[in-house]
């Protein structure tokens, strides 16, 4: 019951539902059932409160096979380790950083970047959503446009007009676009991402430039600079050689620029 | 909270969400919910399981205003009998009759037919959907495109998609087309285009043409004719006004052409 034969499989199947400390296991359940019916089967949950349980086996339905297939982990940082492109469903409008995408645009940006490899789509909790720090480790951000006075969607039906959305824009989509007109496009992945930022911040906090007194503003604007310029896996490894010059300034005679596909150090 | 600032609430106001013999009461404060989050506030039940229920307030959340204001009423024909404008969410394509109109078409429609008085969007019960005698009552029928393999939504989950699918609609509809090209169109209730198929098809029986064996697909290709037609009073009128010249021909000596606002006889 995975596959879905009207649809490139390897489209959907790219396309991985995370949902972030889901506290009822009967959305877990219905998030499940509400992907399947859209085609999509990749969920992982990270640090879901009470998983399995047998609410969220009744919820699901005739979705079992995605519910069992679900990929528990500890922390948002696993669960999207791999993938090449990560955008969290929010909320609320973002005070920093950038408009969220419409659930439409974000639709037809995730089934783009399915192409390159795996993403992501991000639920936060049912109360709470996502916390800033785990908004920053993601591309970019969407919002459902609700009604103003009450905007308070369950967190399953959140996941069903994604879904829904995602596989309007599948179907709409030109045949698979696996080959992205800039042919020298490699993605990294978040985890060599996350890599670089944690880099980067050492780097400034022995610089000095980063104010341990109020370091949290800097590094999100950092993040969400490079978020929005989608880092190509060398521009990731020439950043990190430069940081690593940085640390090293006494290794800088060994050499010029730092090398195409090495691991940019450290 | 009922009104939502950001669009005019005459539009989304004179949207009727029907839900016809909901099994689970759970599915009746999710719908209403799901309903509020996107600015539908009416909502009408018919022949509800179980209801008032505890398990529907919990899961109404913060749309408590939405449930408790819910119409309960005996019959489909009751839920829709002021509207000028019906539609039937379909769970599996029609046999008989036109393509289902897809989700976005459908609340396009609402919101036009919104701007002429009360519509109705109405979903079936949980496991078995509509009957066709309902969905004979419907002007159109909406089928929302999912995985063929596995196309059973929440019930909730569909309200969910129809309510996003008109918010979006409204918003890009433009000032409220309360106003028709068509000036001389008066939309007939769905109480008075009943009473017309009532009287053909009692005038088809005098007449022999239905074959009572087999009554049921005749009457529905004319239902569906009909309404695809979207009579306006008038016609409904002078329809009726033949169906009675039909019944009583010894009093055709009586005038030409019915008269242009007459109930149109029987």
């Amino acid at each position: 019951m995975s596959a879905d034969p009207s649809l490139s499989p390897t489209m959907l199947g790219s396309i991985r539902i995370v949902l972030v400390e889901p506290q009822h296991p009967g959305n877990i359940g219905s998030a499940a059932r509400a992907m399947l019916t859209m085609g999509l089967t990749e969920l992982t949950l990270v640090a879901p409160k009470n998983f399995p349980d047998v609410q969220a086996r009744v919820l699901a339905a005739g979705a079992l096979d995605t519910l069992d297939r679900a990929r528990v982990v500890p922390t948002l940082e696993d669960a999207v380790a791999d993938c090449a492109y990560v955008l969290a469903s929010s909320a609320r409008p973002r005070h920093l950083g950038d408009e969220p995408l419409k659930p439409w645009e974000a639709a037809s940006r995730l089934i783009e970047e399915a192409g390159r490899g795996s993403v992501a789509l991000v639920f936060g909790r049912e109360r709470t959503g996502l916390f800033n720090e785990e908004l920053d480790r993601c591309h970019a951000h969407t919002l459902i446009p609700a009604n103003p006075d009450y905007s308070s969607l369950n967190l399953a039906n959140a996941v069903q007009l994604y879904a829904y959305e995602i596989r309007k824009a599948a179907v709409a989509a030109p045949e698979v676009s696996a080959k992205r007109d800039n042919h020298w496009y490699r993605a990294p992945t978040a985890e060599q991402v996350e890599n670089l930022y944690v880099h980067f911040e050492k780097v400034l906090m022995a610089t000095g430039f980063l104010d341990p007194a109020n370091p949290r503003l800097l590094m999100r604007r950092i993040r969400m600079m490079f978020n929005r310029a989608r880092l190509d896996l060398n521009e990731v490894n020439i950043l990190r050689g430069i940081l690593t010059s940085v640390e090293q300034p006494k290794r800088r005679t060994r050499g010029g620029a730092p090398a195409d596909d090495g691991d940019g150090g450290a």
